[in-house]
Parts: C-alpha cells; structure tokens; sequence
C-alpha cells in the first residue's frame, strides 16, 4: 500500500495497522497528529522507571503511562490497542533484543505497564513550519543520535547517559529553533546543546551512534535536542527480564494534535 | 523569632527548622527560592500515586520523588532532610488526620516515599513582579480554595475532583496573569478558569471549602488556577494506611530559585 492511500484519521490508521496491513514506519502517517515512543516493562520495574522519567523529563516526556495489565492508551488514543496497534515492536529479555514482531499479543501480561513518550516528529513538523529546513528529512535519513557525557539524574535501578539528536541549523534560524521548539517540552523541548560537539562528548559527528549522519554545512551549527532513545537505552542497560518497544521508526499514532502539546 | 531576622539562605534556613527554632509559616522565607509541598505515601501506593501526579499536572506537579526511605531531596536540596526540615507535619491513617507534629523521625520507614510538589508561592511573586496585586495577600489572609466539578484523571486507587484556588484580578491585567503564570507550568502554570464560578461548579465565592473568603470587586475577574491541595485531599480520600503531608503554609523550602522554573 503507497503512503498517499493510507487513511488521514489516526483511529482508521490504527486499525489498518491492527488488521496487519501496515508493518512500516510511521513518518508522515496521520500529518498534525503526535506520535509515541513505547516501552513496556512489568510492574515490578514500573515505578523506578516512572521515577526515571519524571527526573528526566526533556529526553523522557512521558505522554502517557497506562494502568498495569491494561492495553488501551484511554487519554491519547480511545478504542486503541498497544499490543496491535504498532506496525513493528521489539522484545528484549534480560538487555537483549530476541526478537522484532507484529503483534505482542502472545506477549502481553496483566502486570505489564505501557509508557508512551514523546518523540521528535511533533517538533520537527513545528520547526518545517517555522521556515527551518532539515537535512535528515530532506534527505529521506534517519536523524542521527550520539551517546553524550550529559549524565541523567538516576532512578533506582535506571541510570545512563543522555542521547542527543543533531539538527544542523542556519546561524541565523539557531534563536527561532530554540524558540520554536521551547513550545513543546512534551516532546523534548528545547535544545539541550548548541554549538561545540565535544562539549557533550561527541568526538565525530560523522559517526553517530544511531541513525545516520548528515554533513553540517559552512554557516550552520550543530543543535542537539534531548532524543527519546535515552528511555530505551538506559531500560536496556538496566537488563529487566522483559521489555517490549516499538522498532525503530515504527511509532503509536494517536489522536492528539502537534499543537495540543504546545505551552504557549 | 522575628520572620526579618531568619536567614535568607534556604540551607541556614531549614537548618534552624530542623533545631526545632521555627514552627510557623514559611509564605516570605528565603525570597526568591522554590517552596514545595510534600505528600509522604508508603512505596505500596507510590506507583499509583506518581501517575496520579503524572496525568494530571496542573494541581499536582510534581518537583522531586525521593527513593524509597531516602529522607534527602538530593535534586531540590542536598543535604536536607525531609523528616526534620518543616516546620510542621499532618499525619493521616486511613484518611483521618491522627496528630499535626514538628518532626516524622518516629514515624520514618524504609518504604516511605515522599513528593514534593510545587506550591503557589513561586507563580505568586512572578504575577506581584508583574504588577498585578493580590488580595489575599494584602489582607495578610490564606487564599481562598474552592471543590470544583472539573474531573481529575484517575489513577488506580487515586481519584477525586480538583480543588483551585481564585484571586481578583482586575480586568484590565487578566490576560497578563495568564502569560506570567503560563511560564510556570511547575507551579500550576496557567489558570484552569477565568469568569463565572457556576461553570466549574462553584456555588457561592464568599463560602471556600478551604482557606479564606476575599472579595471580588466591580472592575475585577475571579480567576482559577489549579490547587495544590487537590493530591492531598484526593489521597485522603483513598483512604492510605499512613499519608504524611505538610501542614498547610508550613512548606520545605528548597534550594532551587523560582526563575529556575520557568519554561520561557
């Protein structure tokens, strides 16, 4: 099925991706609609990771976190369905991914809470809109993510570094980034560095950690925004028997709007 | 004590609290810097009440969670500790108030989590900086509370209507309370309401269900903002086997400034 037929309305997209009939990503699906970051972990790790993302709000902005057991996202998505209403999850046991899936359902448990964060798509439909080109999405790229020296404030188990997304951004449009995005801290907010890469620990930017790289043109600097891999990276490293989240680029479309995360 | 010859520093401040020097009320101390409520919950009802917090943010925005039995606000106040540092407890079993004392040594467990929330006092300072007066505090009087019908999200065993407060604004300067208070979503941000009490289920301005009555005179607009007593009085009524709170205007003052808060 080509993007341009798939259905506008994000209830119809989630269906069409519940009839599994949909299992790519997500980018550009159901315009002006915000989309999530899943991670799943029992209830037994629930409340430190909770914990860890309300000390960590700019990488971890938690939209929505739903009751044990319950697979509905009854405030963001009504009539949803966490366990087949993603186009692709991952299950990692112990740290390590063991397998990419369609569906959870043979997964699912009634002490598994669901954590649906925010992610960069919102802000970077704003920044678009505010005349600020990006490179990766003119380019058909992932965003390019690097693991920076900026710690996180730990949270029982959970600890980490924080992992950044770079935007190359005109000198002269670096004041309206910061603005533009400082509107919407629901999905990661404003930028958390400009400028000098090693400041954070980046020592190449050409070689990021995850996604892809894009060249930083003469007149441009870098901008790196707190990146919701952070929640998954540090879950990860902590090794919880289970945990389940949405592949790569493959998000939970919901029914809010871009504009209803914004502050002001 | 005179409140003039307290020190200013948050840190000289709590000091004295904790020898048991100062056991009034904190509205005026340490200007500049965050005061914050607190709700201590057993760990068995912490989860509950963290998403309580985390879906509704506007009453109940959270500052800090400690780690189980760590009686230190190590992000908001190193060095402190939260079972000495007010200058004044409620103590809760099973929803009934059982004792108002000046230190929770005594009752301190391992499982205790505690909360701290953000208080009024930090969005009051920003709107009189602004040059917008309030009543209440001219009057030297407790601001008035009031029940409304506007829901709260549940959560688990948490549940109950939201509780705001009002203060007069005259006309003329009620768009700039909004943008003030809009910087400071940390402290209830935004007002919830402006005008007419019957809307959210106000019945009678001059009889609060809390605090005390101020009037709101020709040429002014009562407006509502979200209330801090909303969590208190919603894990009240879940009835918890203990719930430790401060005791109302007997706040912990953090180290964090008030301009820290602020998202733009």
């Amino acid at each position: 099925m080509a993007t341009s037929a798939l259905p506008r309305s994000p209830t119809q997209l989630r269906a069409l991706i519940r009839q599994g009939r949909w299992a790519r990503p997500t980018a550009g699906l159901a315009p002006g609609h915000v989309q999530a970051n899943l991670v799943v972990l029992p209830k037994e790790q629930a409340f430190d990771f909770l914990l860890f993302c309300q000390r960590n709000p700019k990488p971890c902005p938690l939209l929505e976190v739903m009751e044990p057991g319950n697979p509905e996202a009854i405030h963001l998505a009504p009539g949803s369905d966490i366990r087949t209403d993603l186009p692709r999850y991952r299950i990692y046991r112990h740290g390590s991914m063991v397998a990419e899936v369609e569906d959870i359902r043979e997964e699912w448990r009634t002490d598994l809470v669901s954590f649906l964060l925010g992610c960069s798509f919102s802000f970077e439909t704003a920044l678009i809109a505010a005349g600020i080109p990006l490179r990766h999405i003119e380019q058909r790229k992932n965003v390019a993510m690097y693991i920076t020296t900026i710690p996180t404030s730990a949270a029982g188990q959970f600890s980490g570094p924080m992992v950044v997304s770079m935007r190359p951004i005109p000198q002269d449009k670096v004041v309206r980034a910061v603005q533009v995005t400082s509107r919407f801290p629901g999905v990661h907010g404003a930028p958390v560095h400009i400028g000098d890469p090693e400041a954070i620990g980046i020592r190449d930017l050409s070689r990021p950690d995850y996604g892809d790289p894009v060249e930083v043109k003469p007149g441009e600097s870098p901008v790196f925004w707190a990146c919701g891999v952070t929640p998954q990276a540090v879950a990860a490293m902590s090794k919880p028997p289970l945990m389940i989240t949405h592949a790569p680029g493959h998000m939970f479309v919901t029914d809010m709007r871009d504009e209803d995360l914004a502050v002001l």
